[in-house]
């Protein structure tokens, strides 16, 4: 009998050896401060992705020429932060030194830490492409300097990237004054050469609460899909090795439209992994 | 006693023979692929259409000066998608035949074909706008040649109509290149004459899912109100002879302004069909 | 790295050859009357089954001592009613022609009529223990003899099972006067011996609504969880060979407990199918 | 072209003059003290009653064979209670001109004294039954004397009827004491004698909030399906004049099962009516 | 022990008698034509404050060096308006005694009237800038003078105020006769001069019901939020003396959007506040 | 100007410092294994508190006849378990060195721990009457000492109560093997004396899902209303000393109803701490 599992990732290849590209979901789910449910994105995201087609449009490409492997989720032990973070690195890092490029699919933010200190093994230097509604740049927040408003932060303090932030609406004056703000897709190109190795992480309440209420912490005055797909555009001429999509929270996400945008958010990605000035 | 009928569209006469445009709904909900739900839509719409105003801003024209009336629902047989589409097929003929307009209102997309066939009749041109976020021209759909999937390819086969497509977002590589899309009103204008007749189909996917989420499957990318409206303004100097809205599935309408939006639609529709250029 | 993928049912092995207990979901969702949705309950089930223990207090045993295998969905055609059906019963023939004893997770309860037939050329007698809402013995239904609401006609006339309803409260005249309802467990051990084959096919809405709103068509004055659990109690003496949970609808679950209720009743099938009497 | 308008209550005839039963909505929604929406209920029930079979298994009788007209919904003035009030008195008078039996679908509670004063005027005595969670014995509530939480006190006062009260759990402890609680349907057939008029008042809140939270004050603790229908057993041998079914809120109903309770209670009423001891 | 209440606007100080600015709520929810429940707006828009920062980076201000107090919500007579209508003067009147500026939380529409009054007693002339979908310019609404929908006829018959509109989208042919309908800040500029004083009244209906659904009468077609804030930029330099925030419906908000919306308005106002021209 | 504050209990005086009785929030929501949302149960349970009435038919006692405060939630640090834990239990002990008893609303079940430890600086032995779907006596889970699911083994272990357990259905073997659980009230009056104090923490999981699904880990087969007044009745003769009320998660609760129970739970409670035998 031929049998299927929605819970893969539309148009994803049997879990093969040498497939160039890998999902993996990470639901880490520990420091939301307003409202959790990270930890089910991942497999809403792939339910989700049946609903869309396999080519895009924008990219005038199809994910159906496109090899790649849905890992399912990381095993995660809850309730264990520090832990977690190690198992993340890890799997990242086990990705990397089989020279493939990867999407992880979070959970909350902090995911990002781990996968960018995997990276510093590997890399000297990278560009880190920053969507997202709020800065995260805070030294702690609520007396904790390990959480999803401290991550970029952390990430800058490992002295590997150079941030862009794209979509920051909300923070605190002094985050303000430190964020990297980018309000055009040129920008990146008169920043980032074409063979630097860029990473993106992709915060889903970078897009206005309209089209994607379903984040832990919905901020009105975000960008819609045109505007993304730009970003993408431009991103899809430059050498990406990684991305991950973070912060989703299916349950607060009524009509399933943020689920949706997610997983149309991940095969535009994958496009971009693929065929990026390799 | 004085009573009401909410189930009726606001501003709707009483059922009259003489009344030149004819409301009508058609609840096939048989080939849906992703959620259904769209036979629930026509009622959903009425109770809708009594939270806005008569009066439209932006033809300028109220409904109250508009003679149509609300015929209800058409009984159709649950499961049998045949005999579903030749009862469509016969009452449109019927409306025709009686010299009347008319908007009906799904159901799924597939009702569109009976329509057509109806119109075919009567017409030996007509021009179909085609308001939609997928393409619809699939020869086949899951092995199936009858599907809201496949309703344009279908129509496209009589022969009748000049289809022009807007808002059209996802398909396949192949409906792609055999889509014809508009995208700004004029070009309506460079292609259409005075006093040829005009169809309009509009699947409430056309909308962006931020606005219109309570659709079968929603896209995110879509058009907002304002852009609509300007579409409608160019119709409105058109001979529109009929259209139909579908694929609203209310149950995914958390917010019942999905609803909303489509009775605001079929209210400038009503507009549009009575003083469009006869 | 270890991965986990939540879509499994909670306990199932790896995908072994010899497990005895095989579960298959059937997404078969075309002849809903009043709602649909039920092609997404396997993968809700498979998902709330991790918010239950694996050990049972009321059968007092283990999920984990239990071999099984979740199998995943069946591939079925949308759209095309008579394919599916055949494909359903290839899957469980295929199944028992291993000697292996299953659950299928539908889908609409049309599912139950070719796994009926599949059993039908291996025994030449069973008992069916119909929990149910609804009668489901029509002739036709809408002008349709393949039907949800036509399904224990259809299998009745296959000639063999005996049938015992239990939980029904909704039906024509004709159909109660047909119905062979069963109101204690008691009378089930009255006429059917102990190594007598049973087959179980639950649909959810056998449950009050109170308690699982989330099925097509939610009927008041229902059973209660302690009710079927005395059921299971006395059937999980029997010899069990297969069992079926069908018309659970999850987008209408907005609390996720008709799901929750589904994978417990699951669970008990699962031990009452390696524990009856074998 | 045969249609249908599902917003008529399954089984009602064509607007007959003869038919001996009248349903009529009467969407008063002023009064509410916690959340409101009563106004939306009958529309609401009439969609639900299309998921019920015609056919009570409790009653053994089928609605096809009761001839009763569903008239629609009374248009009442928003905003002026009494000029509502008026109304509504008015047109149970001119049902109860035509020598018919009704059922009042509400909105509030506050509907049933009107009802009760067109009564009045045809009746020296009557027997009210009240289903209910609360007293609604107050004399003023939040300073207003005609209140959904004061409408028993006002219908008390005119003396016209003897109150029984069913399923009461909240209210003062003055409240009360001047309650007139029955806890079991045969304390009825004590206190009511065969051919003397019984009128039914029916809140919907007297069911417990687990099957039916779609309700202005949900209040736990509640009737299940059973118990009401072993008091409608009862009322079927008694001379039933009218009944009304107040307080449900459709937009608070978030499994639509409130609304399909009502329908099924509306169904045994319509029963009631036509076979009490006439 | 150092408790908080979240039912504080966040980043309000204790109750001083100093505080230049207060927020007051006003739970009015008498007159809504379609669906109410407006008077769980001010509570769910201070939980909602929690989610967002005390930093604007659209003013560059802090609402941290802002003093303002929350005095929770006025104690209104439900079901008696025109005490509570007294009552909500009398409160301004009180503020506006202790020459503090004010920022009035709804509860529905009508409430503008009363305090536009208190006004009266201490300004000869103001500019009201109107925020919202409908003009509300009836005479009457539905047989009533005071209603949501006439509040701004009755405010104009004050003659106390010059009226701008923003916004509008929806009324009667002779509603948009009479109405001033702004379209551009500058518009404001024009037309107000520095030290005249200005009160706001802002309909949350006035954004698109995409980002804002939780409102009683949603209409599409409205503003989104950078559009709102360059509104605020040009009031910002302004003499702002009060501004309300009314007909929020929370139990409407599925994604609770709507209220953070509503917050992130209240922020900017207090903002605005405290530094327009004084 | 008189205000009010939902957000305090219904019927709460103003904070003296001579009431015997307190409310006060913990909003931990640190160690959820499912889904979370607990920190937002005390203000939900106070806005509930105000659909229902002051007066208890169960006990016939009335709130207003008991001097209790609410003293609104404690300031948690988020994130940071260790010290969280540490501030109840502090907070805790300061209410009892002032000879008060109290009632504190989680939050998650882990915060009755820190409260046991208190009470052991005062007693030497109390009673813990442990409402719960769940047995939660656990060493350890998911390699965490510290959670929701291991908090009556820590308890256990400190050596300070007599652990009743009364609703338990779900759990390992192992913990059903320890579990010390009563089925009927009566078996606590054989158990207790009447002078001994004791201590009830609620886990609102307790009830069956069906009326309250609004918890972390919804289980079905659970106690109805009737049956925890009867419970509660029994204690009303015991010397209560304190009470807690844990894992409500109102983001999950659709139709308010779960906080709604809780809320009557609670008043309940607030008569048993004032009228228990002192």
């Amino acid at each position: 009998m031929r049998t299927v599992l929605y819970s893969r990732f539309m148009g994803s290849k049997d879990v093969l050896q040498d497939a160039p590209i890998e999902l993996l979901g990470c639901p880490l789910d520990e420091t939301s401060s307003f409202r959790g449910g990270t930890k089910f994105a991942p497999d809403s995201i792939r339910k989700a992705s049946w609903t869309i087609e396999t080519y895009s449009p924008y990219l005038k490409l199809d994910l159906d020429e496109n090899y790649f492997v849905d890992n399912g989720n990381l095993d995660l032990p809850q309730g264990n932060l520090l832990l977690s973070l190690e198992l993340i690195e890890k799997a990242v890092s086990e990705i990397i030194g089989q020279n493939k490029r990867f999407i992880i699919i979070g959970g909350e933010h902090l995911i990002t830490l781990p996968i960018i200190k995997a990276l510093k093994d590997v890399y000297n230097h990278i560009h880190l492409i920053h969507f997202d509604a709020h800065c995260d740049l805070r030294d702690e927040y609520e007396g904790q300097r390990l959480s999803h408003a401290t991550v970029l932060k952390r990430i800058k303090e490992l002295g590997l990237a150079d941030i862009y932030q794209i979509g920051i609406r909300s923070g605190t004056k002094e985050e303000f004054q430190k964020a990297r703000i980018i309000t055009h897709p040129n920008e990146l190109l008169d920043k980032i050469k074409n063979n630097e190795p860029v990473y993106i992480t992709f915060d889903m309440d970078v897009f206005d609460p309209s089209l994607v209420p379903g984040v832990t912490t919905p901020e009105p005055g975000g960008l819609f899909f045109p505007e993304i797909i730009s970003y993408f555009k431009t991103l899809s001429k430059m050498h990406i090795i990684g991305a991950d999509v973070v912060e989703l929270s299916p349950d607060y996400d009524a009509t399933f439209v943020s689920s949706i945008c997610a997983a149309k958010v991940i095969r535009e990605m994958i496009m971009i992994l693929n065929y990026g000035s390799v």
